[in-house]
This record gives C-alpha cells, sequence and structure tokens, in this order.
C-alpha cells in the first residue's frame, strides 16, 4: 500500500500511535497549534532540513533511521543551547508512491528518539510531494541562562564528548560498499544506548555506519555539565570539528588550539575499524553529522567529557581570513576547511 | 546568479537583512538555537509544509508570495489558538540552479508577513534539494488559556471573519488563464494590507488572485476576540468551510448548521468577479487556503466578524457517518466534502 491510497486522517492515524506526547502537553496534536508548558518562560527552537538523496539515501537508510536522525540532530541543538529538548514538530512530505510502511517506521524512529528524552512529537504537516522533512524542536532552558558559542575565554580548556568521524567513516563505508547497508547486528533496538560512547574505539565497520544511521548525540552529557555551571561556550559538532570550532572560536573572537594528541585514539580507532589511515585524519577532524558536543570550560574536565584542545588569546596580527583563529598541532587551518551543503565541497 | 554558487555562509549573509528579530528575542539567529522570551510559561507551535508544484507553482508566485503565504498560514495556525504569532523559523530546500534573487524574495516575503505582526524570523536551515519550504510558528499565549476548537456549544453562535472561497477562486483564475499571474496592479505593496475584508466582494478577478498569492488572515481580529474573552471555539479555515466546521463539530461533539442566507453575499460576490456562478458555491463552501477564523461564541458578535451559522446538541440518532454534525440549509454535509492533500479529491 502506497501513501496515495490512504487520506491524511488515514494516514495520521495510522503514525499517531508511535508519538509520544511532550511531558508539559497542555494541548496535544490535532488542534491548530500543540501548546506546551515550560519550566520557565523563554523557549530555545531550532529546525533542520533532511533532504532525501542529499542527507540521506533511502537504499541506506530505513524510514526508522530517518525519524530518528530527523530527531536526534534537533535535540543536540537544543542541548547546545543547554536546553532540554522537550518537544517536536515534524514537517513532512512523502512522494504518493513510498510505502506506507516507510512513513509509520519514520513516526517510530521519529517517536523512540524523542522518548530517549522525555520528549513528545505534538504537532506535524503532513503532504505528498518529493521525500523532505523539515523538524523542529522546542527546547526549555527552565530559566538558566543559554550556553553559548561565544562564551569562550582565554585560558579555556577546549573539551568535547561524543564520538568524532564516526558517521563520515560509516558514510565512507556504505559508499564504497564495504558495508551492507543493513548491518542490523549492531544497530541498537529500540530504546537501547547506540553504540557512541566517548573516547572508545568502534568494534567495527558496522559501529561507524550505525552512528551514520541513527546518531546519539551526548545530550545528557552535555545539559549535566551546564546544569553543573561548568561550560562557558557550548555547540554541537555538526559540520566537522575544525569547522565548527571556528564558528565558536569567531564567535568568542579567541583563538582555539586543537591537540593532535587527544585526537590520536579517534584517528586510530578508525583505523582499527578498517579505514585507511591517510583518510582517518580528515574524517576526525572534517567529518560531519556525529553530533557530539564541544565546549569550553574554565574549570575541571566534566565526567563523560575529555580535553582536546585550549582557548587562547588572539594575536594582534591574526586576520581572518589566515586561519589564525583555529590550529590543529601549531598549524593554521584555513577557513573553509570542512562541509559546505551548497557547495558541496569537502576539504 | 544561482544558489549552487554560492556558500551557505554567503547566502544567510544575503537573505538575513530581510529577516527581523522577534521582539522578546534572547539569542538571535547563529547560535544552535534562538532564544525568546515570552510572556508565560507556555508556548503554542505548529509547522507547515510548502512543496513547490503541490502548494504553489513557480510561474504563478514569486519567491515573495511563497515567503509570505509560508508565515501567514502559520501565523493564522497560532492566531486560531489565541496565541501571538511572535517567531518565526524556517527548513528550507532550494535547487541548486534557482535563481538567488528567489531566495532573497522568499526572505523579503517572510520578514514582511512577520514584520506584520511584530514577530521575527528568527532561525533556519538552508539546503539544497527540491523547492520545499517547511515552516514553523511559535506562538505566545501570554498567559490565557489556549482557544480550542473542541470548546463549541449547543446555542453558541457560529461566526467568521475573513474571506470565504477568494483563495480558490484566485487558483480557478489562474488554472483557466483568465488572469495573468503578475496582476501587479492590485498586489499590495510591502507593508499594506492586502485586499481581504470581511463580507466584501472582491473588485474583480484580480483581488481574489492577489488573496491566493498572498493570504492575509485577520490575525488582529481573532486576537482581539480572545483576549475579550468572547470566544468559545476557534480554528482557522484552511481546507474549506465546510470540511473545518465538520472537525469543529466532531471535536466539539455538536452539530453546526451553516445558513446559506449568510453566505449569499460571499457567494454573489464571487460571481461579480467573475467566477460562473454553479462554481461559486463550491468555492465558498469547500475551497481552502484563505485562512479565514471560523469560531463560536455565546456572546453577540465581536467587531469585524459575523454570523453564519448556530451551534446545537447532535441528535441521538445522527451518526459520525452519515454527516449530521454539519448541516448546510438544512441538509446534511456529507463527511470528506472538502480539500484532502493526499487524495486530491475536490468535492
Amino acid at each position: 500500500m502506497h501513501v496515495r491510497d490512504f487520506s491524511e486522517d488515514e494516514l495520521l492515524g495510522l503514525i499517531r500511535p508511535h508519538l509520544p506526547r511532550a511531558e508539559g502537553i497542555e494541548v496535544p496534536s490535532g488542534d491548530d497549534c500543540a501548546v506546551i508548558g515550560l519550566a520557565a518562560d523563554s523557549v530555545a527552537i531550532s529546525t533542520d532540513m533532511l533532504v532525501e538523496g542529499s542527507h540521506y539515501r533511502p537504499e541506506w537508510s530505513t524510514g526508522y533511521d530517518v525519524g530518528w536522525r530527523a530527531a536526534m540532530q534537533n535535540a543536540a541543538d537544543a542541548a547546545a543551547m543547554g536546553a532540554r529538548p522537550v518537544s517536536f514538530v515534524a514537517a513532512l512530505s512523502v512522494p504518493g508512491d513510498r510505502d506506507v510502511e516507510w512513513l509509520v517506521e519514520f513516526a517510530r524512529g521519529m517517536g523512540q528518539a524523542a522518548r530517549r528524552f522525555g520528549a513528545g512529537v505534538d504537532g506535524g504537516d503532513l503532504t505528498r510531494g518529493p521525500a523532505t522533512a523539515g523538524v523542529t524542536v522546542v527546547g526549555d532552558l527552565s530559566g538558566r541562562p543559554p550556553v553559548l558559542r561565544s562564551g569562550a575565554r582565554p585560558g579555556d580548556r577546549l573539551i568535547h564528548c561524543g564520538v568524532l568521524g564516526w558517521s563520515a567513516a560509516g558514510l565512507h563505508f556504505l559508499t564504497s560498499g564495504a558495508v551492507a547497508p543493513e548491518c542490523a547486528s549492531v544497530l541498537p533496538a529500540d530504546g537501547e544506548r547506540s553504540p557512541a560512547p566517548n573516547g572508545r574505539a568502534p568494534d567495527g565497520p558496522d559501529a561507524v555506519v550505525a552512528v551514520y544511521k541513527r546518531p546519539n548525540p551526548p545530550v545528557d552529557l552535555a545539559l549535566a555539565a551546564c546544569a553543573a555551571g561548568r561550560i562557558r561556550a557550548l555547540m554541537d559538532v555538526s559540520d566537522g570539528l575544525v569547522r565548527d570550532a571556528r564558528r565558536m572560536a569567531e564567535a568568542s573572537n579567541v583563538g582555539i588550539d586543537i591537540d593532535p594528541a587527544a585526537l590520536k585514539c579517534d584517528v586510530d580507532g578508525l583505523v582499527c575499524a578498517g579505514v585507511r589511515r591517510e583518510l582517518a585524519k580528515g574524517m576526525v577532524l572534517g567529518g560531519g553529522e556525529d553530533h557530539g558536543f564541544l565546549a569550553t570550560t574554565p574549570n575541571s574536565v566534566p565526567e563523560g567529557w575529555r580535553q582536546i584542545g585550549s582557548v587562547r588569546e588572539l594575536d594582534p596580527g591574526d586576520e581572518r581570513e589566515s586561519g589564525g583563529f583555529v590550529t590543529y598541532g601549531g598549524r593554521n587551518v584555513p577557513k573553509g576547511t570542512g562541509w559546505d551543503h551548497f557547495r558541496a565541497e569537502r576539504v
């Protein structure tokens, strides 16, 4: 059965059972808006677009994978402000000849990801068209000030939690045909934690493919560090470590030095998983969509995080285009290194 | 110049000047999330998907029109809860060969529509792909309870503000080639009110085409009536009067009687504008995307609204499928009358 064989109401009836409600829900999906109660009178909001063929390929990612990823990458954006993801809404366009099971799986994946945080999927819009999903997260700051990427100060430690380069390595294995897209053996069962612990080497190609298909940002670690007041600047790493570090450096008007020794285990881990060494470093430094967290702190390293560099003053002679904002092993990293969706260049 | 000739950052630099910020903005676009201060600790949220070729045709609607409509139809959803639209975020997918001017015009149209309410366009995601836009609105209830579609009670007046059938008539004129898509003479200049007053006949074909291209929901009238405490049930009319009235009736478990005499002026107005009489009634009753407001009140009719029917108890013998929920001139309106995006049937 294809989606065009059902009315909109019938399709909503099929997917609604898979969608949890926000804990603070005041008006659930079904009216003109959902209404969500927050712990305080400000809201963090972010939106992401997933385009089939660009952000995922249907032959590699199931509907469940896509729904999961749509929720997770938005959850990471909320947590990157120190906000708890409390609710998602999804604007979804689906081709008429898509099997309706794909849509149900999308809802199930998104719902399971939302449940991870006690969040809801509290609204959406469903229409026929090319497969794209615009997903928006509502984040609750609970009265705490948001943690900005502009807060880094000279002398801070540069810290990270999550994985680096696993998603890029997973994409590489799928592209090269080295891994069957199912790799079902290592994908976590519903509700289980996907294999993305900090600082651990992947067990093999399947483990990094699993992160590509179902990223699992360590939202709890980010929120715990924020709640403890230990974090001065914070962002999620979605476009590659060096590109996002540069954004933090520019926003904070500081220099950031990344320590190669701290990333050696990440590079070695990808090599152990089967990535050629000459590719592994680029994946760790430039690979996107791992959705770990990059932060700075003047204090000790919070549990579950690790130090990967330090923050310094900008030299007066540094020019923005020269790359003085970010160094790796003492060498400037040129601006533009990393992923750009429009030019689709990868350096 | 096409969008693929620019980096994402360059494109954002081009469109950002056209985007206002929410009045309560605490963290503007540029970090992982925008943070918006609200008057109280709950938020109304809704999202809509616009698909090129389905919701609009690029040969009829400019980028400005599409951006305007994306904001307006979401604003109507917020107002339909009694919430003031305070902020929008947009997930936008644009083909690489699209002229960059289209993107700038989209931003300008969305920005101008947001300004109408003092709202911001405070975040987004821009990616390459088929032209689709998922736009989300943040609505501020200011501590008042939301006004639901389920609140209608027997004895209430059924009231409406805005236009009925104009958007459908505009689409009809464009489809039949009776009106040139530009019809620039009647499109409102930036910041002006588009010609959609209540109960007035359209001046001609151009006037209804203008509503199709740039709907102008009477958000102020809806919010004023809610603030005065006069409204018991409220929704925006996006899928046609009878279809949406049925949703209100089902949600409230009441019957709704629509009075043909009250809609005669709407039908006559479309006929005057050049619509054949045998089509005009269907447009008034079934045409979508006018984004007026349907409400019920136990009190007198608020200023700017008009009564178009009444609310009664459901007869014990009424069955949901029989259509007893909604009558027009005493005759049952069958379920399913109106617009369905998936089956694309129009009755």
